[in-house]
């Protein structure tokens, strides 16, 4: 099997784009990504995508998006793992260049979900959740995560207020970003004065939805190109699953995919925990945040408030996340954030990530989730050959 | 790159199964592939389907499919590209085991479309062409095939009735098979009484949809159990794309991505289109059954239709198409319906076909089209070692 790197990002802001359109969207991104690696062209393409059927009545984003790109005639396929197909697609195209199939390919996320031609985007993010046991009962997306915070508040003996940092610290990282979705900076009283969404999380633990792309080019790591200082290889990469349905859980408060996945990666990439200079976890809301960094080893069961309480989770900080705004501040456009997540890992491996830099960054982590914890996949990425 | 074969195959009836949900389905069909390769268990799930969301509202199958069918834990997502969903999961799954990241992939094609709880299910299928440029103008998917075979008749003066053999040749192959959805012999007189659809084409030029599910089990070839006198080889695996929308094509009556993916297909397997047995094609219309055997060097251009006449399509005549029944008879559940087609291609490799067996074959291709040939996958497979 070929080991296999990144050597090409793109992306568009996360925004309400009006005037773009999915094909728009994804075109931005994939030009941009192929610029950045030096490359007119790839193999094949993957793209990562939920709802653009439910969303946009368009299916078959595969030929659509490689004739828009240029690529006309290129194999490429749609893969969906709701709120994880970003990094489901990445998962994809590691395949295709490891066996051999392709030796470059694109990996785009793309999600537009601020217009919408039919079904309502809060019902279509529902179909991430089990269509017949938790949907068909009313309940939304947002409603099965406050049942998970509600549990952990209860169990651990927190605060709501002890989840603020999280946000905060989101925030704050997002002002420099200008991919971004918000450019805000909070407090902690503007935190506890947040509307309620569905107890106990309010609009300050939930990410917000928009419109965007991220793109990335996969080559092998023995490319020509692994010359090029700025190639970052893919480590660690693994996935695993779990049951769909909160109610099938034995354990409600542990992400047993992300524990499973996680472990995978680190031992692909030969490293522990502590080795990870920088965490892009999957922040849709702010109790994913502490279950994500609990799963993975970062601290122990139930305690992962206190990292962000104790400011380990600021760019300073022991384990950073979220350096980039997270989905909580740089946007949740659901299909392309697994995307967004690796593109940033990138640019702090690469020492481009500006007033949020991680000094001396050589080992970064990205974690996708689809569904409450049912998809969870999880890249390890290492500058330069510096496995 | 390893090399990769099909060691079990599962398959549902088509039909209209309003007590069976998605994931019951694709349990069935996982279940009887896995009795099929005596395996209990497999490495990833790769599923083929196009409508779940806009129908079931049910994305991230992936979990839902895995958890169900006892694989909870392992990875599994879904593979999208319209109603060639089905060949693009196979397409993955065979990257997951050639790459080394699987030593055994499952893969499932499923679709529910008799039941749908929002958007009715034509509207869906228009999904598969491009959304802002042709499904826009309130065009259906059938509409645009009428446009293409309206245009075929004009440019090569063939009358409709020269497409009828097509229709019944697949309607007589679907007697015999237990999976069909339709059992019904059709004559000529039956086939020009049809009620019309969208002039030129009629009823019985026209698949039916249907829920079903169809499953694969991928291994290396040199796997164990290769010495099972049943394991056929994936000789030949090729994917390419064209324009979405009609309007963009330089050549309407052309499917240059079958052209692309089966000249490559047959390179790879070292063959050339003599040496094809059978060929399971994609007569989601009449008309595609004669895009595809020219495109795919069966015939010249225009002059399809007289392989129809002449008997040569039948499972004695030297291009054997359809010999389940195809989409025509077998049915269309659209992303299950290439799963089905390499199902049946294995069962006659494996000399499993009833009385429509193809004497002494060895060699069978099939080709899945998304989209009005937007997205083209063609795959040659071989009984055993006969490479």
């Amino acid at each position: 099997m070929r080991k296999t790197a990144i050597l090409g990002i793109g992306q568009t802001p996360v925004g309400e784009h009006w005037k773009l359109s999915l094909r728009d969207l994804a075109g931005q991104a994939i030009l941009e990504a192929l610029n950045d690696a030096r490359r007119d062209s790839a193999d094949g393409i993957f793209i990562g995508n939920m709802l653009s059927g439910m969303l946009a009545g368009q299916e078959n984003l595969g030929s659509l998006i490689a004739d828009w790109t240029g690529l006309r005639g290129k194999e490429a396929y749609k893969v969906e793992a709701a709120c994880s197909s970003g990094a489901a697609a990445l998962r994809v195209a590691l395949m295709a260049v490891a066996s051999g199939e392709m030796d470059c390919a694109l990996v785009i996320g793309v999600e537009k979900m601020t217009e919408t031609k039919g079904v309502d985007t809060t019902a279509a993010l529902a179909s991430a959740a089990d269509a017949d046991y938790e949907a068909a009962q009313g309940i939304s997306f947002v409603a099965l995560n406050a049942l998970v915070m509600q549990r952990y508040l209860h169990e651990f003996g927190w605060k709501h207020t002890d989840f603020a940092q999280f946000s905060i610290n989101a925030h704050a990282n997002a002002l420099d970003n200008p991919y971004a979705r918000l450019h805000e900076a909070i407090s902690e009283t503007d935190y506890k004065k947040s509307r309620m969404v569905a107890e106990p999380i309010n609009l300050l633990d939930a990410s917000p939805i928009g419109d965007g792309a991220a793109a990335l080019v996969i080559v092998p790591f023995d490319d020509q190109s692994s010359t090029d200082q700025r190639l970052v290889s893919i480590a660690g990469s693994a996935s695993a699953t779990d049951t769909l349905a909160l109610h099938d859980r034995s354990e409600l408060l542990w992400l047993s995919a992300a524990e499973k996945s996680a472990r995978k990666a680190y031992e692909q990439a030969g490293i522990e925990p502590y080795d990870v200079d920088i965490f892009e976890l999957h922040d849709a809301f702010s109790i994913m945040s502490a279950l994500s960094l609990e799963a993975c080893g970062f601290i122990g069961r139930g305690q992962a408030p206190r990292l962000a309480i104790e400011g380990e989770i600021l760019p300073s900080g022991k384990i950073p996340i979220c350096t980039r705004g997270g989905l909580k501040a740089r946007g949740h456009p659901v299909g392309a954030t697994g995307v967004y997540q690796i593109v940033e890992v990138v640019q702090q491996l690469r020492g481009e990530a500006g007033t949020t830099q991680v000094d001396g960054a050589r080992i970064g982590m990205a974690q996708n989730i689809g569904g409450s914890g049912a998809t969870i996949i999880t890249h390890v990425l290492k500058m330069g050959d510096s496995r």
